[in-house]
């Protein structure tokens, strides 16, 4: 399979699952904001032009938690996830698309006003707002990981994805000072070898 | 079960899942904004005081995306979605996630300026720029209905999520004037019994 990748993007999700797995992967590597991304070829790829996508010979797939769960349903054997019929179920579900739902608009915005937008282009109302809001995600993080090291028992691909949108979320500023529980996540998921093995790999 | 719903929000998407299904639910009602969604007892619910979330007996679950799956795993005896051996599964997960991965942030954008700041808190270049990034949202999917008449085969619950998504995008301005498709896909939608027995519901 192929994945179609750019470091500091959230295609690290997909390199971080395939190291998870120990399945073989090819990379078709991108720098973030790289100009080979909005050419008509890759567009075929990802209309928007964006990271992540997956080849999985015939088949495309974009959208990163669309392709967890395909790369989990197809190639996974049942790891990574719990079964419909465990109790941790309603829980992984919940905190799987807690990253797209819940933090990664704000994260959006701040990647917006302080990484794409020159300095004099800022919107600082908009900065002030995304961060705050980025705070209120955050503590709903620190509540579900009370008494548990992962959001949904065992480590699980929820733990990929919305442990990656808090990575990111802390990096760019979401307040973690008065959260020990998603500190000491972050640490977790950091020292984990499939985090270092997909960091290493790009 | 228990559906918590506002009109107007996302959680009709949870009400119309239940109405194309045929499974009984029990309605909480709030109004969009309204104080009772802040109270300590509903963020024992939601963290966030949102909608939807679902109680399914001691089971709560909340986010849109994770209850509709939840749903259709443990109540809708494979309706609904395609299977994961099936040619429209990439597919089906693709268009499922496209909704809150896409097409809401910039939604979100324009919700939080058009209809709840007042207007002369308003942004205009953060109007302009979801604005224009939801047109080519919408031209994703205009894309991907070219032959066919649901995104995923047969109607899914890829066109409950990503399908109210698409109504809303257009009703705040994403353009689809040049968008036959998707013009034709939310009629489409709309004319379905399901979708009015939930707009009927409350």
């Amino acid at each position: 399979m192929k994945i179609y990748h750019a470091p500091n993007t959230r295609s690290i999700r997909i390199v971080w699952l395939f190291e998870e797995l120990g399945l073989p992967y090819e990379l078709e590597l991108f720098k973030l904001g790289d100009a080979a991304m909005r050419t008509p070829e890759y567009r075929k790829v990802h209309p928007m032009g964006r990271v992540p996508a997956l080849q999985d010979g015939e088949q495309v797939i974009f959208e990163s938690g669309a392709i967890i769960q395909y790369v989990l349903a197809r190639h996974a054997g049942g790891r990574l996830a719990p079964r419909a019929d465990s109790p941790e179920f309603a829980n992984y579900l919940q905190w799987f698309h807690y990253a797209e739902g819940m933090i990664m608009p704000p994260v959006n915005t701040l990647v917006v006003e302080t990484v794409f937008l020159p300095p004099e282009s800022r919107n600082e109302t908009n900065v002030k707002r995304a961060t705050k809001l980025l705070g209120q995600m955050l503590a709903a993080v620190e509540q579900g990981l009370q008494g548990r090291d992962y959001l949904a028992g065992d480590f699980t691909a929820a733990d990929i994805i919305t442990g990656q949108a808090t990575i990111v979320a802390a990096r760019l500023g979401g307040d973690i000072s008065d959260k020990p529980a998603v500190s000491a996540y972050i640490d977790r998921l950091k020292a984990r070898d499939g985090w270092q093995r997909a960091l290493a790999a790009a």
